[in-house]
């Protein structure tokens, strides 16, 4: 097999960053490297790559990605092999994706599905969390062999009655499962049925546009969940990760477990990091009206910068109240189906794309003095492995480790938008307009590279199925 | 210069381990190696190290010693030469000491005072942090020059009135001057002037026993100065970092300093683990009688186990609300030391000497399941090479780095106790008992092995002054 | 009509006490006067009570009963008449008892039945509060006409699902309710779902004694249920009365919600004051083995007093984050009714009688230490009266009020138990042996005396409906 | 001796209000009064007073006032006779002030001169405080006598080092001598020496304006000296007073020590309620340009209204967070005076005077919806009556009171400002421009009718000494 070496650069791991070549063989890092360091003689490899002045950081993971998901009669317009492709585009190099059970489904039936979507189609290695839609006995029961598939963690969810909600019965018996097994709880955490009332309660008034979707699903419908879903963890002593957290009342209710010695983890997303109520849930075009804000609907929903949510989110992240960053990845377009919310929020898919930028975004909080270097790669990489039963393969420059690697140029540029840097499915882009100071000008998955010179050079063959272990962030 | 090849064990540092090899070049790593890779060809070193089955880990750094420190008229008995001996014995590779500045005296005068000292008897690197003990002008000018001489971080005490004590006005002139420079605030949190009324008060009604010292400060004298300091730094904007930590409601102040943003650190020391008031500030013996609780006279003091006190700062090590573990070494004899506080326990000198057995004391931690395998490393080297601006030197097996670095044996065995493994010069041993369930068997500095087989090979003139960055810990 | 006097007494309310006489005449004080005092004359009443040496007190008013309650089978042992007259004999006044509506029934029917029950058969005052235990259009619809039927309040039950459970989206659909038409909202918060899973588990292996009701409810189900309250509340503006709260934690949210400046309320009960899971609900009798703890099987259930829940009931009554102690006053015997649970403590019925004692262990807090002599009237009448739209005619000495009067005796001595001071229709005593130092000697209803010389007087039918006005608590 | 029968109003007591007639004989009430009722007959009073249509209420207790006190090398231009008179005006009929001990006085001698200036000039009742500015054996000592005289509080200063101030361990030890004597301990809380360091910092470059005191005097000074005041007090187990608080986050710290069980009281002043630091302490006018704020320099100071401050006090005052609600009433002329620090704002004496309009200011938040009319009568009467020991005598319509009543009209008017309400020596008002939507109609001090029909009929003599109990608010 080929080798190659990355030469020149400046190698950043989770606690700092060093000079230093690195060495490919095959699929994996063999030597990181002193440069000028006469020890070894000189190397010769196949390759070289030149990375002086940019940073090499291990790739990007994306755990939380919805690559095809059905939803409100349609689903995600990203397969995985057009969704995986765009994350590499933009540096990353695994994700973790949720395959679904729900009521009346078996659980095996639901992962093999997704296997299924994905096997063959991925440019980068895939994993799976297991959402169960529906908690009884059998799927219980067929939890217990989650871990074996290289599935060690699973989703329930606090919101969408009727859909893929739990009630408080459902989710202390998955969560004895959890402490039973090891799987990590994962946890949608909105008051559904409470949500639900205020919702309809909008609609029938008249209040059908999608800035109203952001009112219902009001702060303190995520933080009561939250605590909710906390003191359910409590009483299981079961670890206990909530996705894609915006309120920041909520997040203080993370710290206060945390505080309390309890294992609880918070994600958050870029879009609630940047993205807001004011400016776009409630945005207004031409072309679509009030209706604009339906590019923005999700949940939870994007919140008041006003309230301060938003910088809230950020201290989250340099406190390590919040751990993870997540996209949320659920791309939907305007055309045909955001549309089909046209008249009622409620009918509007739910979900951003944004699999493409996170590892930009995120490095922006750099640029913009909102986190350090060293915390960039743990966020985009190194905390996801470890979160997830990855790290050594994965989230790490180090000998052993996979070689998904990013040569990341600070001095480079990006401009986000369609037309410009998108390569998703969706007819339009969230991030329409965003500039990054700094650009992916190299990706590399096990070896092979991806992108490079501004060219997608991967196939969608390429990505493996990534059989996790336990979550590593607890030992 | 030699090369050394450590073979065969597992490195470990802050964020997981791994299977590698590590190149050593005189003084440097230079590289990081997966075992049996064929891509460099076979290594041939001067030396191998078989680390089969054993840690790899970076050296230890112990950022808080006392080393021939004058106190209450006696001094602290391990000179620089026996302390940094003792330090290499238990894994301990880099110290950082505090050079003393008192009222009237000059800054530049104190530290180079202890360099005086150091300079040419330390088995392994050292630095400083100054001790501010009369802020004035004169001295928050002299402040301005103390980066320059690689000295980025200094101490004020809010205990200790008349000796090394500063009164508010002054911690905040202080805390000023650091924001302006970028040195780190480190704080002894007592209310003295409290405690002093307090300690008096006991002794002139007869309570004169070293446990009457745990009473006198109590935890309330702890927790307010530690809220003050923090409300001081917030007023100045200067990051903080409080020493010595170890009551559970100081640590509480720091946690919600912590959760508000604040950039406040907390260190606690292995005696705050492990032991307490009723076991051993209240000890009695048939050679001192109740006076046997002098051995661990230190402020602060021990705490009370029933009050959760010990519970707590090994669940702060967990959740990062303590961030640091030092040893505070500052180590008296009973006879003649200890002794001057035989009638009266405010003359017995404060301190205990740990130097030797942090980096045991904590790795038992992971053997009780009480941190992680990373968490260790990161306890004893990652975190305070970065607090203190050593990173990327020290603090990381990595090409690049000064080879510091352990072999530790999980499956060896270490009883600590004079006559056992006791090298600090103390008449006693404050951990007398202890048995550690693993061993450093290789400790090397530079590239250089100052303890092998049981034997130390080090010589006092190896170490070197280390000339310390900003911290790395904000960045 | 007659007047008496009450003379040489101490008047106490709930700032202060005085020495003052009182004069009734018919149903209602009309003054309280200055004792000695020539400025009107000496008074010339049809009777005069002598109070030196006591209290005279407003009428206890217990806000919290359940007679002839259906539940699990049985029915609550006391008829409104043998409840009324046991409370009467313990120094109240008023009761506010709770009309039940369940799914599928017209509240206005459920209304009717308990106006039916209690018509003519009450000694003392009583109101009502409705439960609505099946919340849907129609029940909404009838909360409207509450107020004018003088039922100010209604509870909601976050616990068991099947019976009397509301689900969020009930429980938002009906504060809503209450904000829009005044009506207070109290809340049973445990979640009953998680309970009941936690209950089957436990006796599916085979921990059927009462002691496992107190497991099976483990704090973290009412301090979950007190938080997901608070929010629900928050988002609709609505005032919260949590009732029978006994974990500490459930009341530190509360104290939380107040400091946030909500108007979320808490109640306790005489049992989370003196009674424990320990001593208690864990106790075993030669009659009755193990089962013996069903006396005290109720819900919320006794908390474990090692863990601090007791001494934090009363701290909460000290620093009002508690605000009221009502008894929950919901009597079964031991034969044939707790029997059902003999098995399985799920079948045990929940409740505990303590009509007749409220005023007395309230009291006894005062000797104790605990709680002022103010204090105690505000909490057994000052704050039910204001809390429950009954203040000026009830809960305070001074004209214009109705006479319901306790003289109460500090001197005095009250032996609780079976044979000794029990009118309550159970075949046993929760408080069987508390030792009250003090004693209720006279109880005047409507300047009627009820209570005299260790004497009933009162009839069955003296007690009338209490039509109560909107909470003026929050006014 | 004459009685006294005020008619046809609704007297008002902390609890609530009822239509009584009061009927006073002398300098007592002797009756209070269902009226219309025919037991007593018809009552022949000297005089009636026709309340109908208003409320009768206790008269105010402002407890924290500082007449003629010597400040910054001017005196407080009240004189006992000036400020007590425009307190009767105001419907405040009795004070509470503060005698002064300083460094190398005696208590005793302070406390006499203080008897000296007060004696036979006060219109009203008064008491004292004693300040302790200078804590030794000596004054510690004197202490002990304080309760015999009358004198159950104390003051201590953790500002005005050189004037006031108590370092931490005098504040510890006059802490104990209160617990050991019952004496309540009052503070001032705010760190004096980290202030007089921002201070000095801003006048020296150029920032001389008013403003600049309530930069200075940073909220993390209250909120620190409040907490360390707290923890003292919690070490030696002494109840704790703060006076005027105006920090939010001192509030939390109060209402965290309360929810914790400690007995911590805290006080606001109605400048805190409604002035701000933007509009006030920042303003400028023709006459004075940027001095204009000077009006309202005192300590602590002015709060940003932005930052929510003013609002927090409302909100504590809801909550009873804060209990108090006093004047600090301490007023110095523009002229002369306030000029003193017209080039340094340091130099402004500190102080504003609100003793007539505290009454009023606080009725006018039962206009606004802030605070209940009984919540009205607790602050201004019932609270200071029972923290201060004079409940009973003072603070509630109840026979044997104090004749002290005031008769407000709900439907009157009072414009506050120079020449429309003022009757205090200031040659300016801090209140200009007020408009308060009730009015004192009538004043009554033990009997004797002060201020009626717009006119003041008191005398300067009237007023007397006030032996106060300890406080019964801990009773």
């Amino acid at each position: 097999m080929a080798t190659i070496l990355i030469k020149g650069g400046t190698v950043v791991n989770a606690t700092g960053a060093v000079a230093a070549d690195v060495l490919v063989d095959g699929e994996r890092i063999v030597a990181v490297l002193a440069p000028g360091s006469q020890a070894l003689g000189s190397i010769n490899a196949d390759r070289v790559i030149d990375a002086t002045g940019k940073y090499v950081v291990p790739g990007g993971i994306d755990a939380h990605t919805h690559m095809e998901l059905p939803f409100g009669g349609t689903a995600a317009i990203d397969t995985f092999e057009t969704g995986t492709t765009a994350a590499a585009w933009g540096g990353t190099t695994s994700i973790i994706d949720f395959a679904v059970q729900r009521y009346g489904e078996r659980v095996e039936d639901g992962l093999a599905a997704w296997h299924e979507k994905a096997s063959g189609n991925c440019a980068i290695d895939y994993g799976f969390h297991q959402i169960i839609g529906g908690v009884d006995d059998e799927s219980l029961k067929a939890m217990e062999g989650l871990i074996d598939e290289g599935v060690s963690s699973y989703k329930l969810f606090m919101a969408y009655p009727g859909v893929f909600y739990s009630d408080d019965a459902q989710v202390l018996r998955a969560m004895q499962k959890a402490r039973e097994t090891g799987l990590l709880t994962m946890m949608h955490a909105e008051n559904g049925p409470a949500i639900d009332v205020l919702a309809a309660q909008l609609a029938e008034s008249g209040k059908t546009a999608p800035y109203y979707h952001g009112i219902a699903r009001a702060w303190q419908m995520e933080e009561e969940a939250t605590h909710r879903a906390i003191m359910l963890a409590d009483v299981t002593d079961a670890p206990l990760y909530i996705v894609h957290m915006s309120a920041k009342q909520a997040v203080a209710q993370v710290a206060w477990a945390r505080d309390n010695g309890k294992n609880v983890f918070g994600e958050t997303c870029p879009q609630y990091l940047y993205l807001s109520l004011e400016k776009n849930l409630g945005a207004k075009s031409d072309e679509w009206g009030d209706f604009e804000g339906a590019k923005w609907v999700c949940s939870t929903p994007l919140r008041s910068e006003e309230e301060g949510h938003l910088e809230a989110m950020w201290q989250g992240l340099r406190t390590n109240d919040l751990q993870m960053v997540s996209t949320d990845h659920c791309p939907f377009c305007m055309k045909d189906q955001k549309e089909l919310g046209k008249d009622d929020f409620r009918a509007i898919p739910n979900g951003i794309g944004s699999i493409e930028h996170r590892v930009d975004l995120l490095y922006q909080g750099v640029v913009d003095g909102r986190i350090s270097l060293p915390r960039w790669v743990e966020l985009i990489s190194t905390t996801p492995a470890r979160m997830f039963g990855l790290y050594g393969k994965k989230g790490v420059i180090q000998p052993g480790a996979d070689a998904d690697i990013v040569v990341y140029d600070p001095n480079g540029h990006t401009s986000i938008g369609v037309g410009k840097t998108h390569h998703m499915a969706m007819d339009h882009s969230a991030w329409e307009g965003f500039e990054i100071d700094g650009h992916v000008d190299v990706t590399i998955s096990r070896g092979t590279v991806l992108v490079e010179n501004g060219e997608f050079r991967g196939t969608k063959g390429h990505g493996r199925f990534l059989k996790r272990d336990l979550t590593q962030y607890l030992v």
